[in-house]
């Protein structure tokens, strides 16, 4: 039998009937990604299946450093051939990891091929047959979007970005897949790495074309370029944060601070965490004035080693899972913006699965009774994007909360193939909801359950962030 | 198949026997919950299903809120059966959710309602239904109880409560289940606040007849009152924290630190933890001097809404699950107690499910050889009274302590209908066995189980709480 | 049907066939436990079977006092047929418990005891059973090993130990099997009581024949005895902190720290986390340059139980889980070490499961592209050496990092029965992993999956600590 066969992944009836029946041919919102607009403007295509699965997938090469592959054959100068070669022979070693899944569901996807598993033995074969169709049509980063189903992305964006991209592609008429900014202000919260900081504000400036000496110049030349994003189609804004900052402050205390970092001065700990917790105040009052969803990924602990940062920079494989308490400031700072009317559609992502409960009952606190699963808990993010974090975070939220509100999953991703992830998702909620329906668990009735698998796996995210009306 | 059958949640006919022969039919032990006693004394009814389910039950309000519900429909001036409407439009999307298992429980437990699943289109027939029978004998205050098979129920009591409501129970004859008061002297540690405090004081005056102005005053003045519970049947005490405090303290220096309080005057979060710390020690061991049992429920971040706060006060969902550490001061607590032979028997009551590993070996530092599990693990508490918080904290207590010895399941509910949760309980735990025999990991031999169910289900709380000899 | 028979645990005939065709014929590398080296020297024996199992199991004292026996049955003076009898009365209550596992496993292995359960009824004719062969050949300690297929074996050594009985072992040529030490280093971290430090201090002076008054003369005498280990054919090095210590350090602070300690005067907390920092470090350039492996025990919370520990001392049942954050220190311990080219092999045992995504992540950081599985995750610790706690550790390694490049098991016991750990470890991997090829999850292909049984249950450990070439 196929390893990815129809019914991958779905062990009862009840699940074959919900996933083929009501999820498997629902459209794609793909709420959060950090695709490439150039990419998609510029529709690339690719010279061979190392240069697009291995270019710049830091999971693959941080599997690769694990099974002892030289790093050489992972970001050096080997051949894309060797490269392909040394990760087909890492695959029989990725057994129950997700790169097994995702590596053939996106072969047997996009390049059909599920009648052989990736291995040492397969991978000439393997990767002759995908570069042979990556020259073919179908084979565009457009096309693989198209293939999907795809009918929003929403990319990640900087402040400072000019859209122009987003531009050109909105201006396509060919292209019916929308494209859409999100805001992602992180770089204005690096008040503790002054240099980085003030060269940043000076793009800032820039950009919005305010000039930025005093905190209220910055809030003015953020909220021109919010506006700016608005207009070209922005719904959704997203910050990485170690963890929420939501201390004390005083607004002058804020500008003070914000001062010193501008000139290039140093700022003590607990002054950049009081300026953090103004601003990202600020920012949540700008999504919140403008209806947008606020996106809070929080709990990662980045560039742990010294020396690969210096040889390869940043998202190359070397970040890992942080342990820092979260939950009295994130009630704080979600307090204080529900206090003034101010807090926005939220979704909260955790990277450290033993939050799952902290997340999945503080959004009780703030649900508001008028928007249906206002405040959300985001699907397994990052290292929990696989079957056992997505089912811990889908038992959390279904014990904690309502499952049924959930606007499902989103790639997160910077490949253009991994829109499997979906179908992923989708074979193991339908899983999930299929096996309870066996066990007596919820009743064994498509009519009631049928209609909750398609609000998760497409309505919810539709009416959410209000992609059906536009 | 109706959804709440016989056989519901026992998926193994090893499951089914243990349910059917060894728990099904055994009374309850209520060690802890919320009722009110003047309810039980007064016999009360009520008018209809919506006052009855939607009154008071903050875990439902936090459910329709997050489905979209209007605050009016929850807690505002809707009327009844528009509130029981709303509720109904929100089954559906409580799948999964242990609501729509305990909803369907009580109505077929209590109303016989077993056919027809509640949902919109069957709101108006349930509504009429539920309603007629509460007109009838069999539904007050204390024929819920009867029906039930309660045979002991522990309140939970201020010490400054006078227990005339208790004391009216017992003298009546016809009345055969027993309310115990529980001693929860939570106020008394509230001297961070200090206006409040203080007039706790003046109360827990009036109800000792001692005049407080030391910290000797008040502890004569807390003696008095536990003497007084002991007499009124009482055998556990409970507190709610937000951790366990533990630290260092001079007596003197508690002393002092009341002595402020008292007078109205703020004393320092550091002062406050360390007469915390004192009054802690010094309540459990008036607990350990009469044989009592002590419950620490710890880990609530509560009231973090302000604005809801405002509006409808404490307890109406807007709590979640904290996050702070816990094990060293958990152990110096304990060890303080122990070292002076005033440890008393000991229920821990976790919120977040990541200390379950904590709690489950911490017991075992305590347990003294003398009384069998002196040390609990309680039951999921709130959040964790489900069935995969069960789950866990069973599997917990089985791989790190003695599931033999559990004290089984409590409702620490408000409401005369969660009696059902005993039962989801049971049946939770013969699935859990029935599993364990069918795969082998236990012997398959019933006269071995059979009586690890009956004592986790009734006999070791009736042993341990010393309900049986009386 | 045996509770112990030849499928247990297996519950798929792919994990039947994957135990009996792969796994279950493998010799033991048992790298990391407790034997005592003089107690192998000696070849000793055991009068009777209480002796055996309960002189020195402190997990079996743990559960017996849960279970209500008094202290004299335990550690006390009872015989021990009174000590045996008041253990198989136990055996009942343990159910889900692993040491009821445990003890049925070593009973049907080693003496070939499968025919009844231990129990109240059955003690007798256990205790006699078992007494009767402990007199015959086949059962001292050697025999114990050789019985269990043990190649090699590594010990748990102060660096102050003379190694004289790993000497005696590896002269005898009738001995095949390799006992080697560990250097376990705990004793030189205790700045923070001076008194035990000074003391130790002096017999590190005596062993190494190095004074020592400064930090230098500590670090030389380390070496010195470090070198010592090497040559005795030590492989692995063992730390057991509360928490990893990597906080910023002068050398000439911690020189400083260290004479005052040295001098017998208390040093601070802070002082001591600095001094500890520094020494860590230190002492893994040592491993690092001998291509050791270093393995950190973390996150237990010792001797919670004063008054039993003047009764009964360390290591008697009184430790349970901690909760201190570790993320942050332990990425700053591995960076700086990496960032010199001085990161040894490293094994990390967390004991808190809330830590397994923690430590799972980690790991990537630290891969380097040359040693396959450089940085490894421990098989669970102490209270997570159970099916559970394997279950999260297997799941957590397998969905963040690669399951098929770790070392696996260790049996870490003061007992010559353990090594049923190992089987019962395999046992579990073949169910996971023939469970997930049942389900679709992983190919049902022995000849991809088979390999990686073996792998993981003998050939990495092997290769992974340089076994097979000696």
């Amino acid at each position: 039998m196929k390893f990815i066969h129809e019914d991958f992944l779905l062990e009862t009836p009840q699940a074959r009937r919900l996933y083929h029946a009501h999820a498997e041919g629902l459209p794609l919102i793909d709420y959060h990604c950090h695709l490439s607009p150039r990419e998609i403007a510029e529709d690339i295509r690719w010279p061979d299946i190392a240069t697009l699965w291995l270019g710049g997938d830091h999971y693959k090469w941080r599997a690769m450093r694990t099974a002892g592959v030289e790093e050489r054959f992972i970001t050096g100068d080997a051949s894309p051939w060797e490269k392909f070669e040394k990760y087909a022979q890492t695959m029989p070693k990725l057994l129950r990891n997700p790169l097994y899944h995702w590596s053939h569901l996106e072969l047997a996807r996009y390049f059909g091929i599920d009648d052989v598993l990736l291995g040492p033995g397969t991978a000439r074969e393997v990767f002759d047959r995908c570069n042979e169709m990556l020259a073919q049509p179908g084979f565009s980063a457009r096309e693989f979007m198209e293939r999907s189903k795809v009918e929003v992305v929403c990319t990640t964006d900087d402040p400072v970005d000019s859209l122009e991209y987003h531009c050109t592609i909105a201006a396509d008429k060919n292209f019916p897949i929308r494209v859409l900014p999100t805001w992602r202000p992180d770089k204005a919260l690096l008040v503790d790495k002054p240099g980085a900081f003030s060269a940043w504000i000076d793009q800032l400036e820039k950009s919005s074309g305010v000039t930025i000496s005093k905190l209220d110049d910055l809030l003015s030349a953020l909220q021109q370029r919010h506006d700016f994003f608005a207009e070209r189609g922005c719904r959704l804004s997203d910050r990485g944060l170690d963890t929420v900052w939501a201390e004390e402050y005083a607004p002058a205390d804020a500008a003070a601070i914000f001062e010193r970092a501008r000139r290039g001065q140093p700022v003590s700990p607990a002054e950049a965490v009081r300026y953090k917790s103004f601003l990202l105040h600020e920012l949540a009052v700008m999504d919140a004035a403008k209806g947008w969803t606020m996106q809070i990924h929080y709990g990662a602990q980045r560039n742990n080693n010294t020396r690969t940062f210096r040889q390869l920079g940043p998202d190359t494989g070397f970040d890992s899972i942080a342990d820092l308490p979260v939950a009295a400031a994130m009630a704080r700072h979600f307090d204080r913006l529900d206090s003034i009317g101010a807090l926005p559609k939220t979704i909260i992502y955790n990277l450290n699965p033993r939050d799952n409960e902290v997340v999945a009952t503080m959004l009780g606190n703030y649900q508001d009774g008028i928007t249906a699963g206002k405040m959300q808990f985001g699907s397994g993010w990052w290292f929990l994007d696989q079957l056992d974090g997505m089912r811990r975070q889908i038992e959390a939220l279904s014990q904690m909360g309502l499952l049924s509100c959930f606007v499902g999953m989103l790639t997160d991703s910077r490949s253009f193939l991994s829109y499997t992830r979906h179908e992923y998702f989708r074979r193991l909620l339908c899983n999930i909801l299929g096996r309870d329906m066996q066990r007596g668990l919820i009743p064994d009735n498509e009519s009631l359950v049928g209609p909750m698998v398609r609000d998760i796996c497409y309505d919810n995210a539709c009416h959410y962030f209000g992609f059906g009306n536009s």
